[in-house]
């Protein structure tokens, strides 16, 4: 064994488990159920998936893949391409499986990414023969340490009947120390609050911890994360940023918020990014971060002295952060803070906490509906990841999508959603680049004139009030009025005219 | 003060606020917000708000009224009917002011019924100008004892300007001792868990503690509660009460429960009570009820000894019940427990102890999604009440619902529910007449051919089974095939000639 090697693999029994991905990958059956560590592009298992694809090329070989939420983009796809996947949760975000799922070859089963491990518990997930997890270590004292994301991994290892560990080298070892590891018992009277009131609290171990006879493997891999991918913001989701940051300030005059702000949490994303930028040159201090992701935008606040401190279940970073942040991991070692994403995304602590969350919509209706997942209904772009967990129970669930796509010729403000994801009853707030509707304490057809006046696209305006005023008009001001025969005529005519405009 | 009175109210200073109905309803300003107790018929402000009435037929009045759930029948109908609300929030039962609420008359938030404290401390409901709250005393140490519900009053109580109080001796004195009010602080790092590992425990006081000087107003009562009106459980419901009972049978069969279940939530009305009601001579034992409403079936359950604890935010009990109970309270008060609707209902607590949650669905469609609130999409029923906040975060989210209404005419299965109140992702078990369809784990395609053969009615299967096939094939199997033009088409249907057959 190698120096960095030895540093790395802490349990000398250990040693006689390192094989190659090839013969790791053998050990896992055709139809069984796998679990997979991965959350947005980082943390995920990368040599032994792409083994798996080697073999499923070779023989009849397909599983069930559960994962944190994406893996990186090559994973997924040579995956499904290779005809491994039967069935995938809780997200994926890969254009390759994604249109093997929406030709009906892969069940996706789309989850609250906070319910997962209540379905391990109870075996609905399961039961789970392999759980294959990146790690940057094994400590002396048998805790297997993720690298850059926890994801489900946590419940996983616990459930699975067996691990495969791929020790990725390439992770520096100053990650070790920044996970804190909490496990809730069973529900029932074994459980305990989660002891958390402060959202930089350490509530466990710094890796996971497991019956060291389950790691039936270990295979050295240096195969670094795929970077984010994020786009810089244009001039729209600058202006959206803006416009959120002018809303928390009128909530500060309002009473309602303070500099400090609350936990914040904000999906991944151009515009999130561009949010968390926004507060850069801002009067905001102390800010705290509690999101499923730390973005590039975060370790820059880090710098700037404005986020005190941050906790999620994922860091993702662009090329250039990753060299920056992992170079200098020491520096951000106490401020930051990795966690499983049944902790992260946790109703009790986003309530608790009182977190301020932000998170995109594809599309949403004249009365506050929000589609997150399905394109015209029907065809499933990524899942409703974290959204659902945060928005439900966020002190303000805020949305946030430009008015328009492809060129203008679709309204993502439609007169009724096509699918829903997020109920008229979760959503606070919604900004687009036209402006924002605060929809807190109103009816829904209070909330009407808002959406279309301040968020809409001035190409849509006249459509959508008509709509609404025949809707109105027909039902004689139903609580909330719609013309069943045309609600999803927006949709329907965008499919034929390739336009949403009549 | 009479020998009664002066065990009622135990602060002799406050004895000089005594005064009429009338006089109390004269200190309220028009265009107020006010809170009023009450919840499913149960402990509402009776004498007052009819007073209110009177005032809204003499002159120009009209306020926001925010309760715990509905109140007694009468109460908000002679509101509506009079002018006198202007919004209404967190739910109504009643079928005149929903006529109202309908015709735009009145707007009415429909809200989840945990939210609503979170909003009153963020001043989005309110300011409140007054409580009105039904009280069964006022102890010597200034708190005030609830009747027979909680709902919002202890948040409404802290934050409201001012108080007046219904002091209703026709409720027993005996009701002493079973409330337990104990209300989280401001959201941060003010904010406790919530210290409840098990449903049975006491965490707060027996009353409501208030600032004695927002007292501005005490009124005599001696109004019953309006009984609870629940029908008897047709041959339907009993069956519908058998398959749900058979399914928990397999569950323990499966290891994922024991006989002692887990604490159940039912939603109000005769399925749910018809499901309680099998209990009594099944196997099960131990059992738990953490609800918001207890009904008659949970007393026979105590008096069985099947249930050991129960606890809600209200009582609501037929004639014939409340005569028994109310008789010999004495006899449950080590039983039964009364919490502000923000701890029966909080995710932290449902989450934390594995409720099982049984809600009554108004529509569902093929693919789990759930419509409670809204009759063909436009025209408000009653409210989502409870149900998002236990279906999302229960251990078992189940929708109970007759597979057909109006004699035939109308499926409970439709391709595509006209609202959606519980998405895919919060909606575990569903059970009709028909038989049960296990949600669990499964991707949307994989749900249609459970929902229609075991739950549709037979009269409509074929015609689900037809949109189905024609969609897959439309659409090439996306994730959640649908025809855009078709899916509200049995409602279209409905509308014009009164019946979904095709």
């Amino acid at each position: 064994m190698n120096a960095t090697l030895q540093n790395r693999l802490g349990v000398k029994e250990l040693e006689s488990k390192v094989v190659s991905a090839t013969e790791a990958a053998k050990l896992i059956t055709n139809g069984a159920v796998v679990g997979m560590s991965g959350f947005t592009r980082a943390g995920d298992a990368k040599v032994v998936p792409m083994a798996l694809v080697e073999r499923a090329k070779n023989e009849d070989f397909k599983i069930d893949v559960y994962t944190g939420a994406s893996l990186g983009p090559e994973v997924d796809k040579f995956l499904a391409e290779a005809g491994a996947i039967r069935k995938r949760g809780p997200f994926q975000g890969d254009a390759g499986i994604r249109n093997m799922i929406n030709a009906g070859d892969i069940m996706y089963v789309d989850a609250h990414l906070s319910h997962n491990a209540e379905l391990v518990r109870q075996g609905i997930i399961g039961p789970i023969e392999y759980l294959i997890v990146e790690a940057v270590a094994i400590t002396e004292d048998g805790l297997i340490i993720p690298t850059n994301s926890v994801g489900n991994s946590p419940i996983f290892a616990q459930y699975a009947e067996n691990i495969i560990i791929e020790l990725n080298v390439s992770h520096p070892e100053a990650l070790i120390g920044i996970h804190d590891i909490y496990v809730p018992k069973e529900q029932g009277s074994e459980r305990e609050p989660i002891p958390m009131t402060d959202a930089s609290q350490r509530l466990g171990e710094i890796g996971i911890r497991v019956d060291l006879d389950k790691i039936k493997a270990i295979v050295i891999s240096e195969e670094p994360d795929a970077p984010s991918l994020i786009v810089p913001p244009d001039e729209e989701t600058q202006t959206m940023a803006n416009i959120l940051l002018d809303f928390f300030r009128d909530e500060i005059k309002a009473g309602r918020l303070t500099k400090q702000l609350m936990p914040l949490q904000s999906g991944v994303g151009s515009v999130a990014n561009a949010v968390l930028d926004g507060f850069a040159d801002s009067e905001f201090e102390d800010l705290v971060v509690a999101s499923e992701v730390l973005q590039d935008a975060v370790f820059n606040l880090i710098d700037a002295g404005k986020v005190k401190f941050a906790a999620a279940t994922s860091i993702t970073l662009t090329e250039e952060l990753q060299k920056k942040v992992y170079g200098n991991l020491e520096a951000y070692a106490d401020k930051i803070c990795l966690r499983p994403q049944e902790i992260s995304n946790h109703p009790e602590l986003i309530r608790r906490l009182g977190l301020i969350s932000i998170n995109t919509a594809l599309e949403l209706d004249i009365y506050g509906n929000v589609n997150s997942t399905h394109v015209s209904g029907t065809r499933m772009m990524n899942g409703i990841g974290g959204s659902g967990d945060f928005a439900r129970n966020a002190r303000l669930g805020i949305f946030v999508t430009k008015s328009y796509a492809k060129g203008g010729a679709i309204s993502s403000i439609v007169p009724m959603v096509s699918h829903v994801d997020h109920t008229e009853h979760d959503v606070d707030v919604i900004v687009t680049e036209q402006g924002i509707a605060d929809l807190r304490g109103l009816a829904p057809k209070e909330r009407v004139g808002l959406i279309i006046e301040n968020c809409a696209h001035p190409d849509f305006k006249e459509q959508l009030w008509d709509y609404y005023n025949r809707a109105f008009e027909a039902t004689g001001g139903h609580q909330t009025p719609h013309l069943l025969e045309e609600a999803l005529s927006w949709h329907v005519n965008l499919a034929k005219n390739k336009t949403m405009k009549l």
